[in-house]
C-alpha cells in the first residue's frame, strides 16, 4: 500500500475536479487529482458544449484555457421554434451576454494539458473506493492504482468531484443515493453526422411529434437531438429512418444531411445530492448534481460550483477561516436549484411527454408564445440560459 | 308562446353579456340578454375581485361603470411569499399599470343598472333551453319565461355568455362539454370575515402546509383563501381551526381575525371549448373557458372576448363584413390560451400538489426565487397579471 498526503484530495478529472486543481494550485494550494479513467477517455467523452460567458471568462482568465476563442464559436442567441416558425431570442440585446459552443472534451484536453505543464499530481487509472475520516481534520481516500495496488490519501480536505456515478457521495450523503429525484419518460436520441450546420445557432424545436435540438460541433460536423423512448435501442433505426425521425421535428426548416457516424441515447434524470459537505468533504459537479440537457446548464453549474467551493478552501487551507465552507452549500445550492428549475422548465416546455392531453399540448404552446411575445420573457429565460452572474473570483 | 326579433341575442348576464350589450347598444345595435336568475341573485353572486387596467379603461371610456376608482382600490403590487419571505412585485415601475381590487358584483350592479336606465331589454328569470339554426342568418333561442312560457328569439346572431354550464354551447362545439380540460387535485376553502385588511396588497404564499391568498374586499372585511382538499366539507371547519389553517400558510405574517360570515369552497378547473363559433353563435366568457383562480384572469379574459366579438360583430351587422367573425376564435384564442398558461403557471408555482416529491418542492422554490431575484422575471409575471395589451375598441 502505497500512502501520500496532500492538501486537497480531489476525486474525479473532469471540469470541474480539473479547474480547482487549477484554481487551487494558482493560490498556493497543493492537490492530488485522481481519476479511474484514462487520459484519452477523459479527452473523448462527448458531453455538454455550451460554455455561458461566465464559464468562459474563468477559463481563460485562470489561463486554464486559451482556445474557446479560436476553436469555440460565440452564439448570440437560440431559436424557439413552435407551430413551424421560428422565434430568435438575441442575448447580448436583451442581457448584454452571450454563449460558446466549445465541447466539453476541449475544455477536458486545455485543462490536462495545463495541469500536467504546471506539474499537477494527476494519477490516472487509479479507482477511489471510499472515503474515510469525513468529519476529522484528515479525511483520507481509499484507491486502487491501476496496477491493483492500494493507495491511500491522506489530505486536510476531499472533494468529490467524481460524477453522477460518485463514490465520494456516500461519505457525505451517508447512502449512495441520498437525495432528490427526478426522472423523465423520455429521452433524447443524439447523433453526429458529417455535415455543415443547418442553422447558424441552436434550434430548440416543440412540434407535435415532440422535440427536436439542431446544434453543431463544428464546420462540417452536426450534433442532432430528437426526443424518444428512454428504452429505444440506437442500433434500430436506419439513417433514413433517423433523418425522417428529426425532420418531421423541425418542420420549416431543411436539415443538411451527411453520413451518421455516431448515435447515442441520454437518458433524463435531475438529482441534488441531500448534502453538499460533511465534514472535510464536499460533493461538486454531477456527484452533487445532474439536470436535464434541455438547459445546457450541466457543465455550467460545475464550473459555478467550483468557483465557490474554491474561495472557501482558501479561506480554510490559507487563512483557517471557517466560514465560507461552512456556508458553501446554501450558497452553491442557490444556483443550483434555480438551474434545476430552469432546466426542468426548459424541458417540461419543449417536449411532449407521453401521457400529454390536448390541453397541456395547446397551453405549451400558449407558454411558448407568451414567452417569445414579451421583451420580458425572453430576457428572462436569456438570463438563465447565458447564466446568471458568478461569485467574482478573487 | 311568445316570439320576438332582435338583432343579437345574448344568453347570460354576467359581465361578459352586459357589456357586450352595452357596447353593442352604443354602436346602435339593438340586441335582448336573457338570464335565468332574478336581480337579486345577479347581484349577489360572489366572484373574482381583481380588474386589469384595460378592464377598467373599457368600463369607464363606454360609461358601464363609473365607481371603479371611488368604490374599488387600486393596488400597485402583489406580495409573492415563500420561505417566510415576502417580496413585492411593483407593477406600475415594471409595467407600466396597476390593477383594481372592484368585486365582480359591483361591475354586475353598474351594468345593470345603466343596462336598464337605457332602456336595455333584459328579460331576467327566463331560462334558455337551447339554440336552433346556428349556421343560418336567424339563429333562434328557445328560452322558457318565469311563468313557463315557451319563449322564441330570432337574431340574425346568438351569443352564448352564460357561463360554465352554458346550454348555448352545444350548439357550437356539438356537445355540452366538447372542449379541453384539466382537473386539479385541488380547491381554494374561501372565507369572508370582519376586519381590516392584513396587508395592504394581497399576499400570494406557498408554504409547506401548501398555498393562501391573503385578499380583502374592503377597509372591513376580508376575502381569505387556504388550498385544500376538493372533497372537504365547509362545515367541518371551527373558526378556530380555519384562523390556524390560514396562518400556518403565511408564516411571517400576521392575520387579523374577526368573525368569519361565509365560508365556500371552489373547485379549480381548465377548460376552453373545442370551438368558439358557428355558423352565426359565439361564445365568450366563461361558457368558452374556465380558468383557475390563481391568476385573477376569469373575468378580465371575458372582458376581452367582449372586446374582439363587439368590434366583429359591428363589422358583420352594420357593414355586412364578416372577416373579423371568421377571425373570431383564433384572436380570441390566443390570448385565451396565454391566460390559461399563465393561470396553470401561478396555480403550479404556489400550491403543494398532494403528490409533490421534495424534488418538486424545492425545485418550486428555486423557481419562485428565479422569478422575484430577476427584473425580467418579475416584469413577465406583472405584464400577465396587470394583463397584456387590449385590441383598441373603436
Amino acid at each position: 500500500m502505497t500512502r501520500i498526503r496532500t492538501r486537497v484530495a480531489i476525486v474525479g478529472a473532469g471540469p470541474a475536479g480539473l479547474l480547482l486543481s487549477h484554481l487551487l494550485a494558482k493560490a498556493g494550494i497543493e492537490s492530488v487529482v485522481i481519476d479511474q479513467r484514462t487520459r484519452e477517455e477523459i479527452e473523448t467523452t462527448i458531453r455538454a458544449g455550451i460554455l455561458e460567458q461566465g464559464t468562459v471568462d474563468i477559463l481563460e482568465s485562470s489561463g486554464a484555457s486559451t482556445r474557446v476563442r479560436t476553436v469555440g464559436n460565440r452564439h448570440d442567441g437560440i431559436e424557439l421554434r413552435f407551430e413551424g416558425e421560428g422565434h430568435r431570442i438575441d442575448f447580448p440585446s436583451v442581457t448584454g451576454r452571450a454563449v460558446w459552443l466549445y465541447p466539453q472534451h476541449e475544455v477536458l484536453k486545455d485543462l490536462v494539458a495545463v495541469r500536467l505543464a504546471e506539474g499537477q499530481d494527476l494519477r490516472l487509472g487509479v479507482t477511489a473506493e471510499r472515503v474515510e475520516d469525513a468529519e476529522t481534520d484528515h479525511p483520507r481516500v481509499i484507491a486502487v492504482d491501476a496496477d491493483g495496488q492500494l493507495l491511500e490519501i491522506e489530505a486536510e480536505f476531499v472533494v468529490g468531484s467524481d460524477g453522477s456515478r460518485s463514490v465520494v457521495r456516500p461519505a457525505v450523503t451517508e447512502s449512495a443515493t441520498g437525495g432528490y429525484f427526478r426522472e423523465y419518460p423520455f429521452a433524447w436520441f443524439g447523433i453526429l453526422c458529417e455535415a455543415p450546420p443547418s442553422s447558424k445557432e441552436l434550434i430548440y424545436s416543440n412540434s407535435a411529434n415532440g422535440f427536436a435540438l439542431i446544434s453543431q460541433r463544428n464546420a462540417t460536423v452536426q450534433r442532432m437531438y430528437f426526443q424518444c423512448d428512454p428504452e429505444v435501442d440506437p442500433a434500430s433505426y436506419s439513417e433514413e429512418q433517423l433523418w425522417h425521425e428529426l425532420q418531421v421535428r423541425v418542420p420549416g426548416t431543411t436539415l443538411n444531411q451527411g453520413p451518421i457516424f455516431q448515435r447515442d441515447v441520454l437518458r433524463f434524470r435531475s438529482f441534488v445530492a441531500h448534502e453538499l459537505l460533511r465534514g472535510r468533504v464536499a460533493l461538486i459537479g454531477d456527484a452533487a448534481h445532474t439536470v436535464p440537457p434541455t438547459g445546457a446548464k450541466g457543465m455550467n453549474l460545475a464550473i459555478a460550483d467550483v468557483i465557490v467551493l474554491e474561495r472557501a478552501l482558501r479561506a480554510l487551507l490559507l487563512e483557517n477561516d471557517a466560514r465560507l465552507i461552512e456556508a458553501f452549500p446554501e450558497t452553491a445550492l442557490n444556483r443550483i436549484w434555480k438551474a434545476q428549475h430552469f432546466s426542468w422548465w426548459m424541458t417540461s416546455m419543449l417536449h411532449v411527454a407521453p401521457d400529454a392531453t390536448d390541453f397541456d399540448r395547446k397551453r405549451q404552446i400558449g407558454e411558448l408564445r407568451s414567452v417569445v411575445e414579451s421583451e420580458a420573457g425572453k430576457t428572462y429565460l436569456a438570463e438563465a440560459y447565458t447564466g446568471w452572474p458568478l461569485p467574482q473570483a478573487g
